[in-house]
Protein backbone atom coordinates (compact mmCIF):
# COMPACT_ATOMS: atom_id res chain seq x y z
CA UNK A 1 0.00 0.00 0.00
CA UNK A 2 1.49 3.08 -1.02
CA UNK A 3 1.74 6.19 1.51
CA UNK A 4 -0.87 8.11 -0.11
CA UNK A 5 -3.58 5.02 0.51
CA UNK A 6 -2.51 4.84 3.86
CA UNK A 7 -3.22 8.71 4.21
CA UNK A 8 -6.81 8.61 2.52
CA UNK A 9 -7.74 5.71 4.89
CA UNK A 10 -6.31 6.94 7.94
CA UNK A 11 -8.57 10.11 7.29
CA UNK A 12 -11.55 8.21 6.22
CA UNK A 13 -11.19 6.35 9.23
CA UNK A 14 -10.80 9.76 11.54
CA UNK A 15 -13.90 11.15 8.94
CA UNK A 16 -15.89 8.36 10.21
CA UNK A 17 -15.10 8.49 13.76
CA UNK A 18 -16.17 12.17 14.17
CA UNK A 19 -19.09 11.09 12.09
CA UNK A 20 -20.02 8.18 14.65
CA UNK A 21 -18.97 10.45 17.81
CA UNK A 22 -21.66 13.67 16.48
CA UNK A 23 -24.35 11.07 15.35
CA UNK A 24 -24.15 9.94 19.27
CA UNK A 25 -24.40 12.61 20.83
CA UNK A 26 -26.42 14.44 18.68
CA UNK A 27 -28.99 11.83 19.58
CA UNK A 28 -28.77 11.12 22.84
CA UNK A 29 -29.53 14.95 23.73
CA UNK A 30 -32.44 15.40 21.75
CA UNK A 31 -35.01 16.27 23.99
CA UNK A 32 -38.78 17.91 23.94
CA UNK A 33 -41.86 17.42 25.26
CA UNK A 34 -45.54 19.09 24.27
CA UNK A 35 -48.52 19.91 26.20
CA UNK A 36 -51.28 17.89 24.61
CA UNK A 37 -55.15 17.67 26.11
CA UNK A 38 -53.17 19.20 29.29
CA UNK A 39 -51.14 15.94 29.65
CA UNK A 40 -47.03 16.38 28.94
CA UNK A 41 -46.15 14.16 26.46
CA UNK A 42 -42.35 13.84 26.17
CA UNK A 43 -40.23 12.66 23.32
CA UNK A 44 -36.68 11.16 24.10
CA UNK A 45 -34.48 9.04 21.64
CA UNK A 46 -34.77 5.94 24.51
CA UNK A 47 -38.47 5.82 23.81
CA UNK A 48 -37.41 4.37 20.47
CA UNK A 49 -35.95 0.56 20.31
CA UNK A 50 -34.57 1.62 16.79
CA UNK A 51 -32.59 5.21 18.00
CA UNK A 52 -31.39 3.02 20.60
CA UNK A 53 -30.00 -0.06 18.25
CA UNK A 54 -28.74 3.46 16.45
CA UNK A 55 -27.25 4.64 19.11
CA UNK A 56 -25.55 1.11 20.00
CA UNK A 57 -24.01 0.55 16.63
CA UNK A 58 -22.69 4.15 16.41
CA UNK A 59 -21.05 3.29 19.51
CA UNK A 60 -19.65 0.05 18.44
CA UNK A 61 -18.31 1.76 15.24
CA UNK A 62 -16.61 4.54 17.03
CA UNK A 63 -14.44 2.30 19.41
CA UNK A 64 -13.74 0.03 16.17
CA UNK A 65 -12.70 2.80 14.20
CA UNK A 66 -10.35 4.58 17.05
CA UNK A 67 -8.57 1.07 17.55
CA UNK A 68 -8.22 0.10 13.98
CA UNK A 69 -6.87 3.48 13.56
CA UNK A 70 -3.46 2.18 14.25
CA UNK A 71 -3.51 -1.00 13.07
CA UNK A 72 -0.96 -2.08 10.64
CA UNK A 73 -3.29 -3.51 7.31
CA UNK A 74 -0.78 -6.02 6.25
CA UNK A 75 -1.02 -9.86 5.55
CA UNK A 76 -3.72 -11.56 7.57
CA UNK A 77 -4.70 -9.08 10.36
CA UNK A 78 -5.78 -6.98 6.69
CA UNK A 79 -7.24 -9.41 5.74
CA UNK A 80 -9.25 -10.00 9.23
CA UNK A 81 -9.80 -6.01 9.44
CA UNK A 82 -11.25 -6.03 5.34
CA UNK A 83 -14.21 -8.38 6.71
CA UNK A 84 -14.50 -6.48 10.09
CA UNK A 85 -14.96 -3.33 7.80
CA UNK A 86 -17.76 -5.24 5.20
CA UNK A 87 -19.64 -6.19 8.97
CA UNK A 88 -19.16 -2.49 10.56
CA UNK A 89 -20.26 -1.00 6.78
CA UNK A 90 -23.39 -3.51 7.05
CA UNK A 91 -24.29 -2.22 10.69
CA UNK A 92 -24.24 1.34 9.58
CA UNK A 93 -26.44 0.97 6.94
CA UNK A 94 -28.85 -1.40 8.30
CA UNK A 95 -29.32 1.18 11.71
CA UNK A 96 -29.33 3.89 9.35
CA UNK A 97 -32.28 2.74 7.13
CA UNK A 98 -34.13 1.43 10.48
CA UNK A 99 -33.99 5.02 11.71
CA UNK A 100 -34.92 6.89 8.60
CA UNK A 101 -38.25 3.77 8.18
CA UNK A 102 -38.85 4.92 11.87
CA UNK A 103 -38.02 9.05 11.28
CA UNK A 104 -40.30 8.59 8.03
CA UNK A 105 -43.38 7.63 10.19
CA UNK A 106 -42.73 10.15 12.78
CA UNK A 107 -42.89 13.10 10.14
CA UNK A 108 -45.67 12.00 7.81
CA UNK A 109 -47.20 9.41 9.77
CA UNK A 110 -49.10 6.59 8.56
CA UNK A 111 -52.81 7.16 8.27
CA UNK A 112 -53.93 3.85 6.98
CA UNK A 113 -52.53 2.32 10.20
CA UNK A 114 -53.60 5.10 12.78
CA UNK A 115 -50.25 6.22 13.27
CA UNK A 116 -49.69 10.33 13.65
CA UNK A 117 -46.89 12.32 12.68
CA UNK A 118 -45.37 13.76 16.07
CA UNK A 119 -42.83 16.13 14.25
CA UNK A 120 -45.64 19.10 14.67
CA UNK A 121 -45.72 18.29 18.16
CA UNK A 122 -42.25 18.22 19.17
CA UNK A 123 -40.40 20.12 16.25
CA UNK A 124 -37.05 20.17 18.52
CA UNK A 125 -37.14 16.34 18.99
CA UNK A 126 -37.31 15.89 15.18
CA UNK A 127 -34.20 18.43 14.36
CA UNK A 128 -32.34 16.85 16.59
CA UNK A 129 -32.96 13.62 14.83
CA UNK A 130 -32.38 15.00 11.57
CA UNK A 131 -29.06 16.33 12.88
CA UNK A 132 -28.03 12.72 14.31
CA UNK A 133 -29.43 10.63 10.92
CA UNK A 134 -27.57 13.42 8.72
CA UNK A 135 -24.00 12.38 10.95
CA UNK A 136 -25.22 8.61 10.85
CA UNK A 137 -25.66 8.52 7.46
CA UNK A 138 -22.43 10.15 6.33
CA UNK A 139 -20.76 7.59 8.56
CA UNK A 140 -22.02 5.38 6.63
CA UNK A 141 -21.29 6.70 3.63
CA UNK A 142 -17.17 7.46 5.00
CA UNK A 143 -17.44 3.16 5.54
CA UNK A 144 -18.36 2.05 2.47
CA UNK A 145 -16.25 4.66 0.55
CA UNK A 146 -12.90 2.71 3.34
CA UNK A 147 -14.21 -0.29 2.10
CA UNK A 148 -13.63 0.57 -1.95
CA UNK A 149 -10.48 1.89 -0.90
CA UNK A 150 -9.35 -1.00 1.41
CA UNK A 151 -10.21 -3.61 -1.27
CA UNK A 152 -8.79 -1.75 -4.33
CA UNK A 153 -5.79 -1.75 -2.19
CA UNK A 154 -5.78 -5.80 -1.35
CA UNK A 155 -6.37 -6.54 -5.17
CA UNK A 156 -3.60 -3.99 -6.28
CA UNK A 157 -1.55 -5.16 -3.53
CA UNK A 158 -1.99 -8.90 -5.01
CA UNK A 159 -1.51 -7.59 -8.46
CA UNK A 160 1.95 -5.99 -7.92
CA UNK A 161 3.25 -9.61 -6.18
CA UNK A 162 2.04 -11.07 -9.40
CA UNK B 1 -11.51 -20.16 -8.98
CA UNK B 2 -11.72 -23.86 -8.85
CA UNK B 3 -14.74 -25.71 -9.61
CA UNK B 4 -16.27 -26.31 -5.94
CA UNK B 5 -15.98 -22.54 -5.85
CA UNK B 6 -18.06 -21.52 -8.65
CA UNK B 7 -20.92 -24.74 -7.77
CA UNK B 8 -21.16 -23.01 -4.22
CA UNK B 9 -21.13 -18.93 -5.70
CA UNK B 10 -23.60 -19.94 -8.38
CA UNK B 11 -26.02 -22.18 -5.48
CA UNK B 12 -25.68 -19.20 -3.24
CA UNK B 13 -27.22 -17.13 -6.14
CA UNK B 14 -29.69 -19.40 -6.95
CA UNK B 15 -30.87 -19.79 -3.75
CA UNK B 16 -30.70 -15.57 -3.17
CA UNK B 17 -32.80 -15.73 -6.29
CA UNK B 18 -35.64 -17.94 -4.72
CA UNK B 19 -35.44 -16.48 -1.34
CA UNK B 20 -36.02 -12.42 -2.96
CA UNK B 21 -39.02 -13.96 -5.49
CA UNK B 22 -40.53 -15.51 -2.14
CA UNK B 23 -39.94 -12.24 -0.45
CA UNK B 24 -41.68 -10.24 -3.37
CA UNK B 25 -44.79 -13.08 -3.76
CA UNK B 26 -45.42 -13.19 -0.12
CA UNK B 27 -45.01 -9.74 0.57
CA UNK B 28 -47.48 -8.51 -2.22
CA UNK B 29 -50.12 -11.13 -1.62
CA UNK B 30 -50.30 -9.93 1.76
CA UNK B 31 -53.63 -8.10 2.28
CA UNK B 32 -56.11 -8.42 4.89
CA UNK B 33 -58.75 -5.73 6.77
CA UNK B 34 -60.55 -5.58 9.81
CA UNK B 35 -63.68 -3.80 10.81
CA UNK B 36 -63.10 -0.56 13.56
CA UNK B 37 -65.94 1.18 14.91
CA UNK B 38 -67.97 0.48 11.79
CA UNK B 39 -65.55 0.95 10.07
CA UNK B 40 -63.95 -1.17 7.29
CA UNK B 41 -59.96 -0.89 7.95
CA UNK B 42 -57.77 -2.60 4.84
CA UNK B 43 -53.90 -3.45 5.66
CA UNK B 44 -51.82 -3.79 2.53
CA UNK B 45 -48.25 -3.43 1.55
CA UNK B 46 -48.56 -0.75 -0.57
CA UNK B 47 -49.50 1.60 2.14
CA UNK B 48 -46.20 1.62 3.94
CA UNK B 49 -43.44 3.53 1.80
CA UNK B 50 -40.77 1.14 3.84
CA UNK B 51 -42.48 -2.08 2.08
CA UNK B 52 -42.52 -0.41 -1.55
CA UNK B 53 -38.92 -0.05 -0.97
CA UNK B 54 -38.33 -3.26 0.50
CA UNK B 55 -40.26 -5.10 -2.96
CA UNK B 56 -38.56 -2.08 -5.02
CA UNK B 57 -35.14 -3.90 -3.86
CA UNK B 58 -36.25 -7.61 -3.55
CA UNK B 59 -37.44 -6.87 -7.66
CA UNK B 60 -33.93 -5.23 -8.52
CA UNK B 61 -31.98 -7.91 -6.25
CA UNK B 62 -33.92 -10.97 -8.53
CA UNK B 63 -32.80 -9.51 -11.40
CA UNK B 64 -29.24 -8.75 -10.50
CA UNK B 65 -29.23 -12.69 -9.34
CA UNK B 66 -30.50 -13.71 -12.31
CA UNK B 67 -28.57 -11.45 -15.24
CA UNK B 68 -25.58 -12.23 -13.04
CA UNK B 69 -26.12 -16.15 -12.75
CA UNK B 70 -24.22 -17.24 -15.89
CA UNK B 71 -21.67 -14.08 -16.19
CA UNK B 72 -17.74 -15.43 -16.03
CA UNK B 73 -15.94 -13.59 -13.45
CA UNK B 74 -13.13 -13.46 -14.33
CA UNK B 75 -10.63 -10.23 -14.61
CA UNK B 76 -12.40 -6.74 -14.89
CA UNK B 77 -15.85 -7.96 -14.89
CA UNK B 78 -15.27 -9.81 -11.62
CA UNK B 79 -14.12 -6.51 -10.04
CA UNK B 80 -17.31 -4.77 -11.42
CA UNK B 81 -19.45 -7.83 -10.21
CA UNK B 82 -17.71 -8.33 -6.37
CA UNK B 83 -18.21 -4.28 -6.48
CA UNK B 84 -21.39 -4.81 -7.59
CA UNK B 85 -22.63 -7.87 -5.01
CA UNK B 86 -20.75 -5.18 -2.42
CA UNK B 87 -23.89 -2.79 -3.36
CA UNK B 88 -26.69 -5.40 -3.82
CA UNK B 89 -25.69 -6.94 -0.25
CA UNK B 90 -26.03 -3.11 1.24
CA UNK B 91 -29.25 -2.48 -0.47
CA UNK B 92 -31.36 -6.40 0.78
CA UNK B 93 -29.36 -4.94 4.25
CA UNK B 94 -31.29 -1.45 4.38
CA UNK B 95 -34.82 -2.63 2.93
CA UNK B 96 -34.68 -5.56 5.47
CA UNK B 97 -33.21 -2.59 8.68
CA UNK B 98 -36.13 -0.87 7.54
CA UNK B 99 -39.00 -3.47 7.35
CA UNK B 100 -38.05 -4.78 10.53
CA UNK B 101 -37.94 -1.08 12.16
CA UNK B 102 -41.93 -0.67 10.77
CA UNK B 103 -42.85 -4.33 11.55
CA UNK B 104 -41.71 -3.83 15.73
CA UNK B 105 -44.16 -0.77 15.46
CA UNK B 106 -46.55 -2.58 13.56
CA UNK B 107 -46.34 -5.55 16.53
CA UNK B 108 -45.39 -3.51 19.88
CA UNK B 109 -46.76 0.12 18.91
CA UNK B 110 -44.67 2.85 20.35
CA UNK B 111 -47.19 3.75 23.64
CA UNK B 112 -44.52 7.18 23.82
CA UNK B 113 -45.99 8.50 20.39
CA UNK B 114 -49.02 7.17 20.14
CA UNK B 115 -48.76 4.33 17.73
CA UNK B 116 -51.10 1.92 18.68
CA UNK B 117 -49.74 -1.72 17.32
CA UNK B 118 -52.00 -3.03 14.50
CA UNK B 119 -51.09 -6.77 14.08
CA UNK B 120 -54.35 -7.69 16.48
CA UNK B 121 -56.79 -6.67 14.53
CA UNK B 122 -54.84 -7.85 10.91
CA UNK B 123 -52.92 -10.50 11.57
CA UNK B 124 -53.07 -12.48 8.28
CA UNK B 125 -51.41 -9.31 6.74
CA UNK B 126 -48.98 -9.38 9.73
CA UNK B 127 -47.92 -13.36 9.29
CA UNK B 128 -47.48 -12.51 5.48
CA UNK B 129 -45.18 -9.38 6.65
CA UNK B 130 -43.57 -12.14 8.74
CA UNK B 131 -43.16 -14.68 6.48
CA UNK B 132 -41.93 -12.09 3.75
CA UNK B 133 -39.28 -10.47 6.31
CA UNK B 134 -37.85 -14.05 6.88
CA UNK B 135 -37.67 -14.73 3.26
CA UNK B 136 -35.32 -11.07 2.73
CA UNK B 137 -33.62 -11.61 5.55
CA UNK B 138 -32.60 -14.93 4.13
CA UNK B 139 -31.62 -13.20 0.97
CA UNK B 140 -29.65 -10.75 2.79
CA UNK B 141 -27.89 -13.35 4.51
CA UNK B 142 -27.14 -15.44 1.26
CA UNK B 143 -25.68 -12.21 -0.38
CA UNK B 144 -23.56 -12.03 2.50
CA UNK B 145 -22.30 -15.36 2.54
CA UNK B 146 -21.76 -15.10 -1.71
CA UNK B 147 -19.77 -11.51 -0.64
CA UNK B 148 -17.08 -13.57 1.50
CA UNK B 149 -17.00 -16.22 -0.61
CA UNK B 150 -16.27 -14.16 -3.97
CA UNK B 151 -14.27 -12.02 -1.88
CA UNK B 152 -11.92 -15.22 -0.41
CA UNK B 153 -11.77 -16.45 -4.09
CA UNK B 154 -10.52 -13.14 -5.45
CA UNK B 155 -8.03 -13.21 -2.83
CA UNK B 156 -6.97 -16.06 -3.09
CA UNK B 157 -6.63 -15.93 -6.92
CA UNK B 158 -4.07 -13.02 -6.87
CA UNK B 159 -2.02 -15.19 -4.06
CA UNK B 160 -1.79 -18.12 -6.32
CA UNK B 161 -0.42 -15.77 -8.96
CA UNK B 162 2.07 -14.31 -6.89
Amino acid sequence: MTLANRIIIFLLRLLALGASVAAIVIMVTSHDSAQVLGMTFEAKFANTPTFKYFVGVNILASAYSLIVLFFPTKNLLGRIILISDIIMTLLLDSSISACLAIAQVGKKGNSHAGWLPICGQVPKFCDHVAGSLIAGFAASILYFLLLLCSFHNVLNLYSLKA
